[in-house]
């Protein structure tokens, strides 16, 4: 019932989960760790790790997202503009609401992610919709895909 | 939709909630404060802090607890037996499981504790039930009430 940290937002028993980065995929240099899932519970604690010159993928979807910064610093775009944020930052993600995390120097950006345990996919942007978030002046150099 | 992290676990428009002690108290030297509660979220997302000397009621619920240790460190009674725990440890406090946290040294100890948002009120010991809880080796002279 305890997992112990190891070092560096690494747990005991907790496995490191890699993306594989390549052609089709939305995000780089991801890894996730989910920290408590259980059945008595209708949450999701999960842990994500974004590398240096890494970044989340630029998504949204029903169900909120309540995150907090452990590790490193970054920033965030979300909604309609982009965020600085650092160690222990609170950031609620709404429903519907685009977002993507990026690590900024030369430590990973470390976050806790919370959800629903019931909850729908992610939703990618269509090239309309990426198109309307590039011309948003200062989102637009920012977003990656 | 940011709640910036102002310094020693408090933040930005989030409220501490110092609880009063005194006679028919079954806690001590607690503060919460809660990070996320939106209609949203089927969770709430709070964090308490107990400071040396303290320590958080000795109680158990059918909800269950996920926490994660986020300042100094100390030591939690779960079930039938009292471990340590230090930053970052998690900590899951399955239904009906009696619990207690008390910090170590001269630092607070701080952690997240994350519930549904639906949930049923503490349940504190009997007398007997807490002569039972103090029958216990290494765990009676441990808990606090």
């Amino acid at each position: 019932m305890i997992h112990a940290h190891v070092g560096d937002c690494r747990w005991e028993d907790i496995e490191v989960l890699h993306y594989k980065t390549g052609s089709g995929t939305t995000f780089k240099d991801v890894t996730r760790q989910v920290l408590f899932d259980e059945k008595d519970i209708a949450f999701q604690w999960r842990y994500f790790e974004v590398a240096p010159g890494g970044y989340s993928s630029l998504e949204r979807h029903e169900h909120a997202h309540a995150v907090m910064i452990v590790r490193g610093r970054g920033n965030v775009f979300l909604g309609d503009s982009v965020h600085a944020i650092a160690m222990y930052d609170l950031v609620y993600v709404p429903p519907l609401t685009w977002h993507q995390f990026q690590p900024l120097g030369d430590e990973p950006l470390g976050f806790l992610c919370i959800v629903d345990s019931d909850r729908d996919r992610p939703q990618l942007p269509s090239p309309e919709q990426l198109a309307e978030l590039r011309a948003n002046p200062g989102v637009g150099e920012f977003i990656k895909t």
